[in-house]
């Protein structure tokens, strides 16, 4: 599945700016073959699992995150940038390069004690993840693990995750 | 389906600013049950259409979008907001209350004349599904419908639409 994955995802050198090379993912969402390969593979190794709810991080966490929350019969959490969600919300801040970056979560969205996963598209330094997790704590809810597509591992992500959770799982590692 | 779906979406008043009553729709994505009711009532509705690819507008367009697209067995086209797509791209303005917003699409994105269907969760004024129609035509494919899971029809957006396709549907209409 990993070999499968990286020969799809594609390389674009210099973006968001010079010296980074962006892992573009979206020629996965082009082949709707590997795109359910994919979700056949998440659902058979979160099924049985006791998890409750999962929460998808704004926008590209919703890409999988949702099918997978409905294939497990499960809600599906919005996690989404500031300003975004229109009910009552808590917010959290985290740390960008330069600046800060924040996230929302509707108060009455996850269940007091569910277990809940997070999932995105890309693990890198992990700020965001982090974040979630504190915004599913703050909701009631108990982080039930961490789930990526794709990990930058030499950014050591995992360190600022392995508190809420052990449960830490990317198809795909660079 | 439409009654089923009313009672979930919740309005909250007074959002985005005084005077309007915002349909949230979140607590959708919240019953599993509801979700894929509303993904198998999709698939029956474009299965055997001839519809080739879908394009799904950032971000509530990702959520039944993409699953839509993976259950028809055909791709999945990301239109995001400026800035999103990290490789070659086309832009389209459109105007809003206050100013202009900007979506873009990658140019490899859509095949030759491949007849795509835009989906949204929400028509309202139709400003950002008839720049995505452009955006689709502009990157060499055609408009063969779009879908909303809300209309909003007070505000006349398939006005905009219907020089694109006549094909317009919706789940919900306030």
């Amino acid at each position: 599945m990993e070999e499968k994955i990286k020969k799809v995802i594609r390389d674009v050198p210099d973006f968001p700016k010079p010296g980074i090379i962006f892992k573009d993912i979206t020629p996965i969402m082009m082949d709707a073959k590997l795109s359910n390969e994919i979700l056949d593979h998440l659902v058979e190794t979160y099924e049985g699992q006791g998890i409750e709810a999962i929460a998808g991080i704004e926008s590209r966490g919703f890409l999988f995150g949702y099918p997978l929350a409905m294939r497990l019969g499960i809600p599906f959490i919005l996690i989404r940038k500031k300003g975004k969600l229109p009910y009552d919300k808590i917010s959290c801040d985290y740390d960008l390069e330069y600046g800060t970056a924040t996230i929302e979560i509707h108060t009455d969205a996850v269940g007091h004690k569910t277990k809940v996963l997070i999932h995105d598209d890309l693990l890198a330094t992990g700020g965001s993840a982090e974040a979630a997790a504190r915004l599913i704590e703050k909701a009631g809810g108990e982080v039930a693990g961490f789930n990526f597509l794709v990990e930058l591992e030499f950014l050591n992500g995992r360190q600022k995750l392995d508190s809420y959770s052990k449960n830490i799982s990317n198809l795909v590692t660079y």
